[in-house]
């Protein structure tokens, strides 16, 4: 950040007293600018055993395999937030089930926060932001083409929480 | 927003191409600014049956109890901004457990997250941003004094799952 959003000033980046942090401080109109990581938030749609992915079709990780994900938006629920990217990637329609991963990321400030899911039909199709749009089982999983490394976490955990049985929530970190 | 970070411009409300939200919108350097919800971040601090509560010496809502929590900032992960606040609000030190409750409150645009803790001992003491630090057994937890419904309900939940022996993952919305 250059210039103050709020009076168009330029900013100086120093700590505002009481704070323990450096900021973006406007000294024309007084206001301090935070900066906080961002929610990217998904699900990991399940049809008969088998789990949908989407080929991506915008940088970063081009042509690579992902989960439906994309960022939170202001004015809605992550559970909403989760639904709209499903069906805004992949075309898809599901019933969302129980938040399934959350990972932070702090090299680019993200957390990703997936949902298990299941899909209701199989009239998915490749959105705007998506090349191809496939159902994987597991020995059909492109893990040399898959886009994020918490896609691949994610998918690993529901594959082995399959295996035994259980379904739990995992938090975890890539440092 | 009125002006553009980048270049200091005046920024326009409006959907850009490709897009289905209104974003501000920079004509003179093309730039699109974002704005995403925030996660607050938090822990549940146990010592003996007992949780730990700050009286808030801030606004919103000065002079009533909360958990010890704050805004995520760039550069930690979850768990690091959860053990950042308890020490910056109350002085605490605790062993962090697993993650426990996950509110969104869209009205404000921010999603709510709090960890269980176990206090490591008793020399906690309040941060510039509380009035008083205490311990309140179940029967004592001031409930019409409760900052935050996310607060209230992280209460609930613990208190609950206590009583029938077993810890879940709570996610869920105020709408």
């Amino acid at each position: 950040m250059k210039f103050c959003p709020n009076c168009g000033a330029s900013v100086a980046r120093r700590v505002p007293p009481g704070d323990s942090l450096p900021r973006d401080v406007c000294d024309a109109c007084g206001s301090v600018h935070y900066q906080n990581p961002r929610l990217v938030v998904g699900t990991v749609p399940e049809w008969e055993g088998k789990l949908l992915l989407c080929r991506r079709a915008i940088e970063p990780r081009y042509g690579f395999w992902t989960l439906p994900a994309g960022f939170m938006e202001n004015d809605e629920t992550a559970g909403e937030a989760a639904l709209r990217e499903t069906a805004e990637e992949a075309g898809a329609h599901v019933e969302l089930g129980s938040a399934y991963s959350m990972i932070s990321v702090p090299r680019v400030n993200q957390v990703h926060l997936f949902y298990r899911a299941r899909l209701q039909d199989l009239e998915f199709k490749p959105g705007v932001e998506s090349l191809d749009v496939a159902l994987f089982e597991e020995a059909g999983i492109p893990w040399k083409e898959i886009a994020f490394r918490t896609v691949g976490l994610t998918l690993k955990h529901w594959f082995a929480d399959r295996a035994r049985g259980a379904y739990g929530f995992h938090a975890e970190d890539i440092k």
